[in-house]
């Protein structure tokens, strides 16, 4: 057995446990996570401090090590986090659907947990508590493999929450750190399946296609967001101009951030300007098609067929000028990546056709896609936001961490 | 573009279209398809008597032969169920869990098809439509790719639903059949991940591994079975016995059948000599522990370590006498592949701690696990039984296949 297989066998016993424990078992061991991590922030502190250093050393940018670092008031904050989904109310055991056959069998189904979720995730060591937190009160043990960068911090809070767990009575392998942390023990742990039964790779576009091209397990993609605003004829054009500038500016690294402008072409040259006097606060850099270019003038960069498929993650954004609806849905439903799109319109058969007609996560009507987003949408807290149909679209809380068994109460039918 | 690629292109481009299709239009599709079933049955016994009469050179056995003919009266049958999923209630549309925010954006979830469902099947050419028209409904396309032996049924079939779906003003390309039947064709449909949104892989062990190995869309792993029932020490033995005989004899090649018969060991001399009488009707081999051919006597074959792992499909049933109800629940979570399971037992505390401690997609109280359908469990129709956790788990039926999208409305929401 490799080191990773004793770890998703330990899992995978663990799951069994934690598939039986009732609400207060779980609440009661979050509240020791919460209260363990409170207790011992040095410890946190000096091991991301170690990290740290050799961040700095690595050349690490000054916006990533702003995501790698850990501060006394970011471990309140985690710890504040832990609490909160110890409030949520746990899924587990809802049985729904209960109703007898004709034959005098009674069936319902039931929401059990998945049993062993993995996940990859990158720099960021919050990551490690929010999400081994969201699998432990649904019921799921989690093996987590964080990004190599973030070992220290990862390995000190992994090593809390395991002792927490124990002192609570849940088995403390339900929570584990994958320690070889090169590209061959994520490449291990997608092909696990005897042992895992969900993955859940949250990072870009490179570990999505590792994960398409090498997983053997299933997995629920997570993250990747070309998203759009669309301002058609009728559009309220202040509140077009104020949507797209908060849809691009307010966090352009996200993943609900749009990447794309389409502009209806009977509104486009009062429109642009407008969007262009908002965008320029954050200077940012607009790819746009000849009809874009002909309206701003020339500093506008012209776009490339590449320019519409790009999530830039950054202060640029693509924009289009389209005929009416129809190119716009089209255009969307060709380019877009399924995650958030928006029309911000008073046409009431437009709204109603972009709903319907847009195939993503999430469809807006006048107001920004970024609150594509757990806390936003009333799920609490999220663990990624699913970008694939199967299982979970959209935020994913802790309903999505579920899965359901049927039960069925009989008196000796046979068939 | 390959011939595959290109049908996976068609089939997208139709799933757009069927994802805004009215019940009423995909109904009159649906009966449209039943109607030309039944008006050119001579058609279908054509091409079946083709596939027959190649199957028959080929050296068939009896047994599958009879799986691929079709008659009238069969056709007739198949007519029959396209109706009945006509007539289930359409679950595309529904919303659930509409509310408004604090910041006033109202938020729903809308249940929307998957898009395009890939089922890869063996030779029954019934598959062919039920399968479609299950999509249909739920407002799927799908890329059928059924086996070899018979293509030319399945051929047939295909361009009759083809027809009718086009003389309905739906998209013809809604259905296609993948023309090469190689295994390569197989594959190349398991990574079409550009256009496959769900794989459904209907079919043996040796499928369902090689979709494991080689798919890079999505999969809902259905069908393999190995079913336990457990003689709790408190049983009706009367009862556990026309169980066990039901489970193990009524349809063995099916997966839902029992593979292995635990039994208490403080009712192993009494219950296996009443259980023996009923199986060995159908001249059952019995491949038991110790303990089971010290009681039963030499008719027994010892077990073997594979036994327990097997799933036969055959009048051959592996027995094992254990110390009580931890060591089923054991014995079920280490061997089972988590379809079906049952305790006979009038004790309550063991019926509360089978139902959820055993992680199967159906848990039974004084049953038999052959009920595990999605007739039986009121579904409907089923396009299989899912025996992985996400997405879907137990019988498929149309709400299966369905995924979801939310749905805002704003009125100018910035974040």
């Amino acid at each position: 057995m490799t080191a990773l297989e004793q770890q998703g066998a330990a899992a995978k016993a663990a799951s069994l446990k934690l598939m039986t424990c009732t609400t207060g078992e779980k609440n009661k061991a979050l509240l020791a996570i919460a209260q363990a991590l409170c207790d011992h922030k040095q410890r946190i502190i000096d091991a991301n401090a170690a990290d740290m250093a050799k961040a700095k050393e690595n050349g690490m940018s000054a916006a990533l090590l702003d995501r790698l670092a850990l501060d006394s008031k970011r471990i309140d904050g985690i710890a504040a986090g832990v609490r909160e989904v110890a409030a949520l109310e746990d899924p587990i055991g809802q049985v729904d659907k209960m109703a007898m056959r004709p034959n005098g069998l009674v069936i319902g189904r039931k929401k059990v947990p998945l049993g062993v979720i993995a996940i990859i995730f990158e720099s960021r060591p919050n990551v490690t508590v929010d999400a081994a937190v969201l699998c432990l009160k649904s019921g799921n043990a989690v093996i987590l493999r964080g990004g190599k960068e973030a070992f220290n911090s990862n390995n000190a809070l992994t090593e809390l929450m395991r002792r927490a767990l124990a002192e609570s009575g849940l088995p403390e392998a339900s929570v584990a750190l994958v320690q070889d942390t090169s590209r061959n023990s994520a490449t291990e742990l997608m092909q696990l399946s005897k042992y895992v039964d969900v993955l859940i790779p949250r990072g870009g576009a490179g570990l999505i296609r590792s994960v398409v091209d090498n997983a053997r397990v299933p997995v629920i993609e997570t993250g990747v967001g070309n998203c759009h605003i669309y301002i058609e004829s009728s559009a309220d054009l202040k509140m077009g101009a104020e949507i797209i500038y908060n849809a691009k500016c307010s966090r352009p690294s996200v993943c609900n951030a749009a990447e794309t402008l389409l502009v209806d072409k009977s509104v486009a040259a009062e429109f642009l300007p407008m969007a262009k006097a908002l965008l320029d606060q954050k200077s940012t850099q607009l790819r746009g098609d000849a009809e874009t270019v002909r309206i701003l003038g020339g500093c506008v960069v012209p776009a490339t067929e590449d320019d519409y498929n790009t999530e830039y993650g950054d202060y640029i954004l693509a924009v289009k000028v389209v005929s009416g609806l129809d190119e716009a849905i089209e255009h969307i439903n060709t380019y877009g990546s399924k995650h958030s799109e928006a029309i911000v319109t008073n046409d009431y058969i437009s709204s109603q056709r972009f709903l319907n007609e847009v195939d993503a996560a999430a469809v807006y009507v006048n107001a920004s896609t970024r609150f594509t987003d757990g806390g936003e949408f009333g799920l609490g807290a999220e663990i990624g936001i699913s970008t694939q149909k199967m299982h979970a679209r959209g935020p994913m809380g802790l309903e999505q961490l579920t899965s359901s068994k049927y039960i069925i109460y009989g008196s000796g039918q046979v068939r």
